[in-house]
């Protein structure tokens, strides 16, 4: 290899500042030019910035992790009021959190290990524990009581269809997720829908319901099929990431571009931890595709992406 | 506190030997003296040996993972045939692979990089990579010409009832954890089945296909609520996780026995690193329950697991 | 557990917004509202921020990991012009990439697998790799040459003295660490400091040197004794970490303020993963210490961290 | 790529079965057949056999950690009493705990939250925890008494010399890592011993001591240099890990053999998650170097490690 050539392979590292008028949108362009987690951190920005740019893009966003107990249900809104998703894949939990905050319950923060109220005495005091994050078990009642007035129309639904007239149902919260992908018909895909307390509530309330699984998993294969280009957002892994994944798998299509922000690891050999080059090897990206893998814990890296996409976009 | 106490609670570390008379047995019975992980492990060895010998514990087996592709077929075979699992709940992807396996074909080892033959090169090899195992494309095709010829009497059991047909259906190989679980009338649980590529070929070769996955939900709960006890050995977390805690959450009962092997942690607030602590405070394992989580990748802690199982219970 | 009490405990979590308005002191007080690792790191940045405001308060800072090659020593650098340091504890690569930044090398950005140039070719280029960071080898040379042509009065010296040294002859780079620490007058300690390329052609050209390792020890040990109180930032862990906490374990005094950004994790029992409350039980830091630990990569949370303690600083 | 080299490059997954005559060393062959960390496990044992089986290779042993705490000492006394280590690399903190087990002091296991008794608790009662291993204050007592007593001949020892003359003074316990390998003339490096409880007290009973750490660092160098052949284990990454490295990429020599078991991950950028292949663009292990890295928890892989070992050269 030529001097020529590996000076156009390598660049100067950014020994960057911060300086008094440091904002997101040169933050982040800095951070570009640095190496590790704040350079993929940086290519995660600006490529989603790309998918959004690109009106032949369809994003597709999975979402798994605690994300709404959390505090990340309004960040998460304002991604689709903005128009940054296209198609949601999430998983039960999230709905069922999500609802919980949208008929006006609330999580509570606190300590890992609180003295003298261990994770036995917090069941006695009918409190889950989510790591830090609490839940009172009697919102589980506030869901339920919901849930069991509802007026099923269709017990042969795909769930994605069931989740709009879900979302169609509950409060006009400015942060629900389920209202506003109903609001602004964003479908709403959860392929383990039935493992999440919402199903089973729904199921004990409504024993003859039967979300029909396969209509969602063949209409999203269907979509990925249909999407001129197809960009992807990954938080956290799990059946979201699989589930967009092997539609574009099964499909001519794969995606043009990809970001996962996720603290699994490729070693254990767990799909959410794999690489985005491995997705390659599956025809689930194409080989030119602009991706980027950041390994930071996404309630870290979300609200950054979002306040670079928001401020970057300002003014187009 | 006084000293007699702190006697009580504190035991000496043992600084313990390999000799030329160890067996697994007593490598585990030495590992128990020590501390971090292998403490864990041999911890993790002792309750699941109690969940056998607990002639009312009814075991849950909760499987992630690519633990089929890596080699673990066997072992999970085995630990059905062993009757060490009542129920197991696994991925679509565990399934899938399973088939290919049981149908004939095999994964394949390799390298993680392989010079000359990156991410994109393979695609072009349509040889599909999963970490350093690898599975040519065309296995899919003999799923698909598998599955293309079921013949489908119903097209609305759950998916629970599926799998058991699918079992006496698919060749009668003696490492298949589908064909294990139908002859031994053990219940596979898929709650993400449509997340799958075996999902995926029944979808696009039965269009009328719709399992009801409300119907392995409310099951589910069931066995839960009618276990006199319940043991729970988690595998890697995921929605098999999540699944086997919901029933216990959502019934009376709470499990007596919970351990778990994962390279997860709990620091990003995801269930499946979450502390088998945690599921104390949500009524899921009860608080004199016996558990152990081990850090470690499956692919070692559950050979050893095994080998100790069926080492310490001979001759019973 | 009375209602009241419970009420106490538990604060409800902030679903925040990110809005025009946003700035980073209003988005680290909106993340302090959330749990997992945003609210860490909020309460990373308003720890130090009082460490800051405490007249009374000695801010020790541990440094490790390759944080000058990535991009970093700018900010550390500013860390010590802004006086939010005290006492640096270092590793010597970090004091050797900071000299080869300092001596006008550049540390490059490049891809972590390069298509045709393994790490076998890039040897061959003589092209380090650090992850997806690059140092062409032949900096070693002109670190090699500087190193060479030091008059070094005093074979015994202590390490810190002999950085002292080594800061006041650098060149009067804005970005050099060794630097800013000799003009402000911030003693460096690097206990392994034998453990570094620098230290390496220092003892091949100057065969008489024998830096004095326990005179630093000693002397940290009278810093933190002295101390009124002590504050501690760590970055990575390492041998940094245990050398600040060593020293606070060795006195009567005790850390009040601590906070640690890290990967690394408590299970596998190193120190660098131990957690802020394990160092409560050898009096490290002591039990109404405000401590908080961030599972990130420092990458992302340092600029952070500067950012908010520059900003929430100005005006005072 | 022709189907030919396909083949060559891949073999089938091996779906192992554990059977009744299943022993160590069967197990890891038939592990060598699967994938993930199964499989780096098994590459470890097997590569570490060969540096043993080859005379011309000198074993570099870097071991961090709190190994000797958790109860593996004995089993690193006895990879050096079966003279599987040439050259030992470690830290401060494990000579420390050596000594105190030596003394005939033990470390206790336990809990990591034990109930009613929580960090600041453990430090009233003056009882140091790590992780779930603890040990009682009043050790460092005896290890002062210990230490207050040597008479230090020469005050400008390398470390090494230190550590020989100190292996000779401790009583002959027959676990003592400090005795065995004084007792085999195996050296053991420390580069960051002014970074531990043992060289505190040294510090401050002996006043005038003055290790030459410059000494270790060029016979280290030399070691290397004069090694027909290198072979490397590093347990945990640290100073141990940079220390053996360092001194194959400042000679012309570079490892032939080199395996790592570790937590540590690549993406972080420090040195101890680091790659084997990063090593080899430094020139540290050369291209066609026999590694393999186990993301393992060390006190599961070192006992699987010394039994293969241990049981694979009988009648050697």
């Amino acid at each position: 290899m030529k001097d020529k050539n590996i000076k156009e392979i390598f660049k100067k590292v950014n020994q960057f500042q911060i300086k008094n008028d440091t904002d997101i949108v040169n933050l982040i362009e800095d951070l570009k030019g640095t190496g590790f987690s704040a350079k993929r951190l940086a290519l995660a920005c600006e490529i989603y910035k790309e998918m959004i740019e690109d009106k032949d893009c369809v994003k597709f966003f999975g979402l798994a992790g605690a994300m709404v107990p959390v505090g990340m249900q309004q960040i998460i809104h304002d991604f689709i009021e903005e128009e940054y998703i296209d198609i949601l894949v999430t998983t039960g939990a999230n709905l069922t959190h999500d609802i919980a905050e949208t008929l006006g319950y609330h999580h509570l923060q606190g300590e890992v290990h609180i003295e003298s109220l261990d994770d036995a005495n917090l069941y006695e005091q009918e409190m889950n524990r989510i790591y830090d994050v609490f839940l009172p078990n009697k919102v589980y009642e506030g869901i339920e009581d919901f849930v069991s007035k509802l007026k099923i129309p269709d017990n042969n639904m795909s769930v994605s269809a069931f989740l709009k007239f879900l979302g169609e149902r509950v409060p006009d919260n400015p942060k629900s997720i389920l209202r506003i992908c109903a609001d602004k018909n964003i479908p709403i895909f959860c392929p383990a829908f039935t493992d999440s307390g919402l199903a089973l509530q729904l199921g004990f309330h409504h024993q003859q319901l039967n979300l029909n699984h396969f209509k969602d998993m063949l209409e999203m294969v269907n979509l990925a099929w249909d999407a001129k280009k197809a960009g992807i957002c990954i938080i956290g892994g799990g059946v979201p990431k699989n589930f967009i994944f092997q539609s574009m798998q099964f499909c001519p299509n794969s995606a043009d571009y990809a970001i996962q922000i996720t603290m699994d690891r490729p070693e254990p050999g767990g799909l959410s931890g794999a690489t985005l080059n491995e997705a390659m090897s599956w025809g689930k990206i194409n080989k030119n595709a602009k991706h980027s893998t950041v390994i930071s814990d996404a309630t870290i890296a979300l609200p950054i992406i979002f306040w670079y996409l928001k401020k970057s976009g300002e003014g187009r």
